[in-house]
């Protein structure tokens, strides 16, 4: 069966996030103040063919820990739909 | 009260994903062949100053609208938790 499977990758809480300060930035020049720490990472959606959400998970995961993420800088979460 | 809102901004459906295609080669080229059709966006995620959640979802739209994503070439979902 096929599986879609999401893995959002962010970058680790501990580290800075220049991107995201950037957008924070843009977001204050206009003019949304109620809007704070703006993180930014990846969304990456995935269709794996396996036999069950389990298996479909443990795929995704391999994929994250080999290529979608980079552990020192990121973590990633993965769902199964 | 502050809310933290998660908002994913894909690149729509019709359009290709050239980033997705080549980490799509990747994969292959380490041996996943059971992954297809990868796309990637983004994962933006906010601190939203807000009454409701509601609000702070009108917020992050109005964000997402002005800055976050680019209508032409993605959609964007948002969840408040």
């Amino acid at each position: 069966m096929t599986y879609t499977v999401q893995v959002k990758v962010m970058p680790l809480k501990e580290l800075l996030d220049p991107q995201g300060k950037a957008v924070m930035g843009g977001l204050r020049s206009l003019g949304m103040n109620n809007v704070s720490d703006v993180r930014i990472g990846k969304n990456i959606t995935l269709q794996v063919e396996a036999a069950s959400p389990e298996q479909a998970r443990q795929i995704a995961e391999e994929a994250s820990k080999k290529l979608l993420a980079n552990p020192v800088m990121e973590y990633f979460e993965i769902s199964v739909n």
